[in-house]
């Protein structure tokens, strides 16, 4: 099927960047300065095993307040409902967003069979590699790459695409699988909340699909607990195996304010506990913290130039200002990567 | 805050009835001929005590079929998704959708703070107890009763709103409040399900907010497992308290080829067993049935005119026409209510 582009391709904001980024942006180091493996003593020490103490203490502290019967900040296990932003938050997002470093590579892998694709200067310049000439076409080029990477196709068909690249792509500074670079400390995170019967949900800017096709193995998150982007979709039922295609335009952008939107309409529930990294998850945070009782918020600030990626203010990517204005305002905890985090990744511990 | 209609309104399909319905259709009778008890004697009698044998089987074949390990017909728990629609399959939707009766009943609770609705001639006739006069108002009467009841308010007013009503109000017919309207033999069903490590969902074209409101006390299924037709949303954070505003445009009409796709969405999954009453459903149970493996497809056949009502090709609500044209071509299983349920309500039980 031959690909046209489509009017609609401006609604497409979700993975925007400013075209400069992809090159200028500071890039993680592949070298470990922690690899410090946590000799478990007993179940105390298993807990959070990868956060020093002073953060850890918080975190369990709140967690002991919120599920012990009796407690005056007592939570009932129903409205327990912790959600987790993903990318700079669940995993790395640096030199950009891993969805567009998939994105690319599926241009390069479809190609063959998109002759046509080679009249679109941006997109050819994406097969030359020359990432300038691509990065020169603007949002345009980088909306028409998301668009013939992400639809045009079943639901089904970009699941195994997305989990074809996963298995096999690798990040261009650490060598390593894109799920692979998901954060230890997060993982045990996680853990811990549902251990105490919290329900943990995904709530990303990032394309739902895309995140649905790892977040299982990779979080133990299942696919109904991931809130995200949506482009569009239809049901197709002209064969005997009816199916839903992926359609070019945007039907929800789950980033900013469109966050707590997002989970009142997935989840409908407000959340007593939330995890993000960058302004835009600030009304995520916001919608948290100022329901009733006990909350927690928690911003995940990218200061380990050494074993991550150091970044905030002024970054393209992930850029957390005003969170980091308001989080005494809002009792929120910022978590020093380099300083509350004795490992990075979970590849550190082995 | 008066309350402005807006050019928008004709988008709110998802509560459509044509206009003649409410008065004309068949009403249920509030008698009860069968009120049997079943006597459970054993942990076998317990399963699905409602059903009548030969229905209770073939849902006991396939669950035991696919939750044995080793089975042809094995799904893995991660897969075992149970999808079901509610109006007029978890609980009745005669003589007309209950969430009408509510925007009904809310028009006339709140009345007295809106005098400019006496400036609306259906408004007015509806609140005057003159049904004829306000259907004569057709589609747009109807639609700006859903919207004046629903929207311009926080979804935890909405909430609130709907849980005084479910607590307060009663069937015309039977007498009982709405909630006691569930169908016994459907909550045995979910209940066996959960017991065999499905996960259950709703799947309506009602609204989302509407069934949130009391569907966990009714049915056990949590907020975040619910799907369903959803009107505009807004985050409001202009004061301390940030809030959820709802706003009269549809956003998305959970019906027909619209199911498919809210499951997509939401719950990510192609289920293996659909529950349905009505041609609304139908693309539902397709895409069900027409996934690999074992699936199961069910039809809620309302057949009995004595203790509930009698309706299916002919109904203006819960039309079931191309539905019982193609059971046989997709397997799925007619369910006689009259014949294979011992009880449609639970309060029959007591």
């Amino acid at each position: 099927m031959r690909y046209r582009f489509t009017g609609k391709l401006h609604q497409l904001g979700f993975l925007l960047l400013s075209v400069s980024l992809i090159l200028s942006c500071e890039t993680p180091d592949g070298t470990s300065s922690n690899t410090e493996v946590v000799e478990a003593v007993g179940n105390e020490e298993l807990v959070l095993a990868s956060w020093q103490d002073g953060a850890k203490d918080k975190i369990i502290n709140w967690v002991d307040a919120t599920t012990t019967e009796g407690s005056p900040d007592f939570i009932p296990v129903a409205d327990r409902i912790a959600v987790f932003d993903n990318d700079g938050t669940l995993w790395s997002e640096q030199p950009m967003y891993f969805q567009l470093a998939f994105a690319i590579d599926e241009v390069k892998r479809m190609a063959p069979e998109h002759p046509e694709w080679k009249n679109n200067a941006s997109i050819a310049a994406l097969l030359n590699g020359d990432m300038q000439g691509f990065l020169s076409g603007g949002e345009k080029a980088l909306l028409q790459t998301v668009a013939i990477t992400h639809t045009g196709m079943s639901t089904q068909e970009f699941d195994s695409h997305v989990k074809n690249w996963i298995k096999t792509a690798t990040h261009p500074k650490t060598g390593k699988h894109y799920n692979e670079m998901i954060f230890q400390p997060m993982l045990e995170l996680l853990d811990f909340l549902r251990a105490n019967e919290f329900k943990t949900f995904i709530v990303s800017g990032g394309g739902i699909d895309f995140m649905r096709a790892w977040a299982e193995e990779a979080y133990g998150i299942p696919p109904y607990q991931v809130v995200g982007s949506m482009m569009g979709l239809t049901y197709v039922d002209s064969t005997a195996s009816p199916e839903l295609r992926k359609t070019p335009e945007l039907f929800f952008n789950d980033d900013k304010a469109g966050k707590p939107v997002g989970i009142a309409r997935a989840i409908g529930k407000r959340p007593v506990f939330a995890a993000g990294n960058s302004d835009g998850d600030y009304q995520m945070l916001q919608y948290t913290s100022t329901g009733d009782g006990a909350r927690f918020g928690m911003y995940i600030h990218h200061t380990d130039s050494v074993r991550e990626v150091a970044y905030d203010r002024e970054s393209h990517i992930g850029q957390l200002n005003k969170g980091l204005d308001d989080a005494a305002k809002y009792n929120w905890m910022i978590v020093d990567m380099a300083k509350d985090w004795k490992v990075i990744y979970p590849y550190e511990m082995k």
